[in-house]
């Protein structure tokens, strides 16, 4: 059986689509990955996630090896089997979290120590222990270990953590050779670093191509510096990574940032913000993201999308939304999440079907009129 | 087509179990309600609640009144619409939340005056603004306004407090037939009350059978006067009601409270413990209730029920269930509720069997001793 390959199907401009085929399912490129932090995309049931359309879903290394523990998930029969999800998973290093969450770090040639946010528990995670973890975890994509510092910082800072993250790269290849088993049936990706410097970021896509990877991720973007700088990257850092492997811009985005990554050659995201947002209130709609919190829909009747294969964008009014949201109700929470990852997908799904038939740049001018009104 | 009716299909004892037939579906008896209060069954979608077996689900007319506004349900086409629930919904009166939940309320024998718990605005809820409420609601099972008092009040309160609920009965039965086209479709249940005294309970159920009601419910149990008193109560008090009309016991309970009312000649039930319960870690299983947040199931493998057909009880671990729960998820609440919910209808389930194979007192006993550990 294949135990990770990409293939390219049609091309549009620098614009992508295809399909990662591995031993638990197949992934349709572009793709966006929902987010299952602690072992679940929150407020959905797992065959609710894959009847949205999902091929895919990230889980957050730095919260389960804190809760409840790799070791445990590992004795418990891996994360598919405890979260009753048996799709690819893919699993992030821990580095980007435990920057953003831990306290007390403390930052080494070697790793991160640092003290967990849930009871200030003292832990170490090096490439060597997160590789060792996806292990424990089961992942099918397993991400180096890197270090990502904000976009603002010096360029000397910004050159010496790159290059950090390029030595991190190689310890992270050799430890996940090492688990041979899990290595015969999973994939590594490497984590392109530079921030917005474009000779950083050439060199650091040729220190991973010389290891070699099965995809690359454009890491370091997303981290505050705005879309147009993002953009500014992204119209560059693709390129440098190999042609044959998928690449993932981690930690992106919103609707219009996934258009413009895609028209820019990216081939996977995940990011917080469909199930996070459906939470607060928040739903994105193809005219643009609307608050159900707002007091005008207290007795709007029509669904958020009545055309949708989806039940929660079709089958309820945004009044009840309202109403479920104004009472702090968990329904509103099941529904809003639901209605934006089925909105997540089919956005990707329409993108795909607009490469595979060249008019990408037609479908980008038309959402972005509708959603942005551009 | 049939407004209501009730078909005995089997007797075991004083065990009764038969069919309603509404415009809106048939109901089998004994069932369970569970309860919707604001027009959401908690961390359920509607077809999960189908799903799991609900013939009928509860609103709450106290909450749905302050929110979203019954005036707002009905521009909004009912609750039913408003809800995506097509089956029967019973609606409670508001008498016994405004009592229990409200702020600084008035009794007078026109109805109760009182402030609303979520923002402090007056209202005023009579037998008649009740019968209207539930009426815009588009409910199907409408009960009677009443008063319910707690059971340790001397004898002249419960006996004067009776007799105010019995003239209450009245004006919610003048109430209801004056909505003409509502009453064409929908029902009226009346409430005995009377505590725990068997000639109140008595003259209560006279007169509330002179009136005439579709259905009755015995009221003012499950107000902390313990399963033994309760049980004492049902010894009597539904024989005292019409044969041929289905018997509602308000707010219970427990498994083991629903199994001796069911043996007591009870046909409806509805309780927040269920949903609830599974909010707060909580599952009930046929050898009694467990805790899910109890450190003793962080590795456990087993599923709540494996031979259930619930997926929430079979498919995931109990140590799955563990950490959601420890880690505040909310598909934590989603799985223990269907779970739970499930639990209570299956039980009312093999009651409805058991009573047609008149062995509901073996059943009864095998459910306690593996339950209870009687």
């Amino acid at each position: 059986m294949t135990r990770f390959s990409f293939e390219l199907h049609a091309t549009d401009g620098r614009a992508r689509t295809g399909k990662i085929t591995m031993q638990r399912g197949e992934i349709c490129t572009p793709a966006f990955m929902p987010v299952g932090t602690a072992a679940t995309v929150k407020a959905m049931k797992p065959e609710g996630v894959r009847a949205i359309g999902a091929d895919i879903i990230l889980g957050n290394t730095y919260h389960l090896m804190l809760r409840p523990g790799a070791e445990r998930v590992a004795r418990l029969g891996g994360l598919h089997n405890f979260m009753n999800w048996d799709r690819p998973i893919l699993t992030d290093s821990g580095g980007y979290q435990v920057m953003s969450l831990s306290e007390l770090r403390k930052l080494t040639e070697k790793g991160v120590e640092f003290r967990s946010h849930i009871d200030g528990s003292k832990h170490m995670l090096t490439p060597e222990r997160s590789m060792e973890i996806q292990r424990l975890l089961g992942s099918d994509i397993v991400m180096c270990f890197d270090e990502c510092p904000r976009a603002d910082r010096p360029r000397d800072e910004i050159a010496a953590s790159m290059e950090l993250s390029m030595r991190w790269a190689k310890r992270s290849r050799d430890g996940f050779d090492r688990g041979e088993e899990h290595a015969s049936r999973s994939a590594l990706f490497g984590i392109q670093q530079g921030a917005l410097d474009e000779d950083l970021r050439r060199e650091s896509a040729q220190k991973l191509t010389d290891i070699g990877f099965d995809g690359y991720a454009v890491g370091g973007l997303a981290v505050g510096e705005g879309q147009e700088a993002m953009f500014g990257v992204l119209d560059y850092a693709p390129e440098m990574l190999p042609q044959d492997r998928p690449r993932y811009l981690m930690g992106v985005g919103k609707p219009d940032d996934l258009v413009g990554a895609v028209e820019r050659g990216i081939d996977m995201f995940d990011c917080v913000l469909p199930t996070r947002s459906g939470r607060n209130g928040q739903a994105f709609t193809w005219n643009g993201p609307i608050n159900l919190r707002n007091a005008r829909f207290a007795e709007d009747q029509e669904p958020l999308d009545p055309t949708s294969d989806c039940s929660a964008s079709r089958d309820y009014s945004k009044a009840y939304l309202h109403h479920l949201h104004k009472s702090h109700e968990i329904l509103g929470a099941m529904l809003l999440t639901e209605h934006n990852l089925s909105f997540y997908q089919a956005l990707m799904q329409k993108m795909r079907e607009a490469i595979s038939e060249k008019h990408l740049s037609e479908f980008a001018r038309e959402f972005r009129r509708n959603y942005l009104g551009d």
